[in-house]
């Protein structure tokens, strides 16, 4: 990299946090400037990491003509709002997911990114780990053939509280919407929707409208089938896999785990269980997005997940809810 | 076992065959006659086997006082006929899945078992693996918790003849029929089923009616999702897999193979493909299921797979069937 | 199979009954006579498997002209006088290992067996096994190249008795001859043994002057390096495992497991322990060796496994004894 | 960490850039000064990455009271004079295995550093592997009971140059002192070490008075029984496995791949290869290392991997080649 690209971030809290301490390590990027209105809680962090600035303005990075790029890594209801003030001062711009919960909100920051022609990428971390990118790469080079059926098994390893559920737009929104475009990545577009799901692991979950556990079919554009199941508990650990597979053959990734180490006893003989949470899991993929990110800024190229690719998973989730809702299969909407 | 059991079997296609082969080995039971319509095919056969009786009528198995048992595994549209002849000669029955393609006959045929007091054991072999067994025994016991997500993924290598396609019913009552037997066998009683598909191998099969690719999600009574996967061209080899996902952990079985040898070159690391089809994969199952049809019928207890199975997997086909034909959730109809 | 085999079998111990319950169950094979000196504790198990006569006298087995083949079943000590006698009546022999522990005897009894002109098959069942097959089979179609190191893993699930102990011969006559005899099938002769070992299991092993954990290098004559590891005690079940590795690749086996069941929770992921010895883990290569020796008896050609192979195993066995006493590597004996 | 450790490294060759580049990445620590008497050739490399000082002549950084620590990752015959400067100089050691090939100039070199009072730590990075340092646990944590059996695969992917293997000290000394260091790390001190091999992989290397295929005996102090099987070509990638086996159960540590991609075809069930070799399979060994070296110098505790860890690997290294060169088993000589 030739020349250093200077940053903003907006929003302190755990994965703004962890981009910020991933960019330190890259060659070629700067973090000038961290905004968040609880900014004091930071200070500490940001103190050790000789973050410059620690404000509680974002209006501090969108007015300083040395930031070229800002990351949006706050609550997901301050997302539209940043983005527009994002574009409106010609900045690039890494949001993470969902974009919100409103495709009308959506649009209207689609329509101003679009028009200030400033580079979006939305923070689909999955795409950039390694397993995926392989499963992907077996459908993309047609080693599978054609693809007849998309599995995606995604379980958290315990279920977040019941103020987090509250405010994360429900399951779809908020955790399948990983899924969602994890489909729409090996598989292409979706045409239809069918979700069923109850909260099974904390009928509580069911009290504030949300479930905990799903079934979601995908018919895609292709004729391909897809089916997702989620659980917000795997008591086990965190659960991703996926598996591809077509008219020559399959493709199917397992979980990753800490070791490779086997131990048998009179007992059992056992293994590691899965990486615990995301962080663990995706802890490489957290750090390529930005590095490919950073890379298509610095070459003029398309970033590698875009504003589209947002705003479909977003509406992929809208369908689901329709049809938990409805009890039908749901058409998703296409861009335009 | 104490007196031998004399068994009459009408049809001596591939399964026929197969049952006559393992019987053979079995202590304390004597196949007497075989009854097909095309006896002359079976004939090298039958002699080298010294089957004492290969007739094309199968009244001389009904009229002949000696035997007690009637293997039926003749076409499925004889099924419904042979048990009411087999229960009016109060012989006890052993009858390949499916009994009809109709509720209607399936229920007169119960009817008349129900009337004449003979047992009846319907062919649901993969009950009888171990895997599938231990699957279900992790269930049972209580080690998964409470079930909230059953997969069953469920394909066959290398799809039927047209021909075939034609008479069989269709996917769900051919093929599925096993898997829905398998998710009940695990998960209790399906309320509701939804059903999508599409002819992705073969496009004739359309041109028939029928589908080759299809996934089939259920809602359990319990509350538990269940989702089967279907295909009938998996290319390398018999797929059959299940894993049961529940509050306190998973359970969940692979495929199996010929050997545990993995060989690594240059090029790969390999291991086997899964066995081939459902002789090489359920050779121990067939065997099982009817030395315990036997043991119940010596010592006057239930069969482990009843008439009342057999009649609610089918049941829950037709159900499947009017959902992918209607788009809708179907509602699973149950007995009285 | 055309003429029926009229088998007489010598010794009703474990191993016996094995042959004989699975000589029943196959075609063109009669089991006419049984002896044993201890005949009438297996009269229960011989009534009710019809057999025609259990004797305390083998010579009612060599006197016998219907009789064409011997089971020779019975203790070490036995199988050079009864391979002698069986040889002297003309009659083919099948003879469980180790054939003597003294290879002057053994020499005697070949002799004897190739002036007769019989066939004899020595009882390495190991080689009848899926597995060992396979390896055996990439490493004879040159698919791992040429061979440089061969690793085999075997280790029993229990240790036998003292008593055991005491009339077995040594670990290397009584078990690790198995591992030689694989050795030689796979990977041909031996020139070479080096051998070190110790009592860890049992410390009261060493008392009768043997060991229960031993490490035996190989030099073969083609230059490849093997390395045996043996234990009388792996407590999570019956240790089997081998791997070839060449310049083109490597083929290696994994133990047998009941089911490929794989069950997560909150503290582990577990999957079976391996088959727990060698009655369930080489089931089908008992039957497999008698069959194909059966095979050799009727078509007249060599027996996959013959008296060549079991001097040859004898004779490592020695080495390695010799080579644990003194210290050194010992140099194996060829035949002639 | 409170303070900078200033370092200086000598030698710039590929393990030397992979420290420098995996210290520019930390906390706490400062590269000031690289020597190597080829500087120039490290020039581009050194700008790119803003070292401040490329020079020719180590004095540069003996002399340098500012710096505290030195890494050795310059040629092996050099190691002694630098760690003899280096001590001198009274700064702490980081040295690459092996300390010499001569067991006197390597004790020499440990008088020098224990009257210095200096630290220095010995480059074995696989004990800082998860999947060892996890092995390594089952065993001290009593989970595998008392060690019996100790088994260490380890074969590169492809053999070095002729170049290469004549300055290299021998297999022995140059590849199998990561395995004689893990033996020990695992198992304790070694008492005797018996060894055989040959050049089966490329006959060259014979001439030059080497091999390239090795098994290596290893008899514990605790009775445990160890082997190690060499190869300088496994084509299929890095072979780095281990398993130790005792009264309770056994540890056993599979290779590492980039994914959990499994693909399944008409063909076969193929998974990743090994990582390919030391750089990728041991990355973050290589930085977990040298994090736990500098912890312990600021924290003025022992370092993990000590030199008489070193002198001990490079002992038994000596003894296993006169056991190749006498036949003979060996006894390996203590410190002291």
């Amino acid at each position: 990299m030739t020349n250093t690209i200077t940053v903003g971030v907006v929003g302190a809290g755990r994965i703004g946090k962890l981009h910020v301490e991933n960019m330190l390590r890259m060659d070629g990027v700067s973090v000038k400037t961290i905004a968040d209105p609880f900014a004091e809680r930071a200070q500490e962090w940001a103190d050790k990491l000789h973050i410059p600035h620690l404000v509680t303005d974002p209006n501090e990075i969108f007015s300083d003509s040395e930031i070229e790029v800002v990351f949006i890594c706050s609550p997901t209801d301050t997302h539209v709002d940043l983005i527009k003030r994002s574009a409106a001062a010609n900045k690039h711009i890494f949001c993470e997911k969902p974009i919100s919960f409103s495709d009308e909100e959506t649009m209207a920051a689609y329509q101003a990114v679009k028009e200030a022609g400033v580079q979006m990428q939305v923070g689909f971390n999955r795409r950039f780990d390694q397993n995926y990118a392989r499963v992907k790469n077996y459908v993309e080079t047609g080693k599978i053939g054609e693809l007849h059926i998309l599995r995606i098994t995604s379980r958290d390893p315990e279920p977040p509280t019941l103020d987090y559920v509250k405010s994360s737009g429900g399951i779809f929104m908020d955790m399948t919407i990983h899924d969602f475009d994890m489909a729409r990545f090996v598989a292409g577009e979706v045409k239809e929707v069918y979700a069923t799901g109850a909260a099974l692991v904390n009928p509580d979950i069911a009290t504030v409208g949300d479930i905990d556990t799903a079934l979601i079919q995908l018919t895609f554009e292709s004729g391909a089938l897809g089916i997702i199941d989620n659980s917000r508990q795997a008591v086990y650990g965190y659960d991703q896999r996926i598996e591809a597979f077509g008219s020559k053959g399959s493709a199917e990734s397992a979980n990753e785990t800490e070791t490779r180490v086997k131990f048998s006893s009179n007992e059992s003989v056992s293994e590691d269980q899965p990486l615990h949470f995301f962080l663990e899991r995706y802890n490489h993929a957290y750090i390529d997005e930005v590095q490919q990110f950073f890379t298509a800024i610095q070459t003029d190229s398309a970033v590698p997940c875009t504003f589209e690719d947002g705003i479909m998973a977003q509406r992929i989730a809208a369908a689901a809810k329709e049809s938990l809702t409805t009890g039908r299969p749901v058409a998703v909407k296409k861009i335009q």
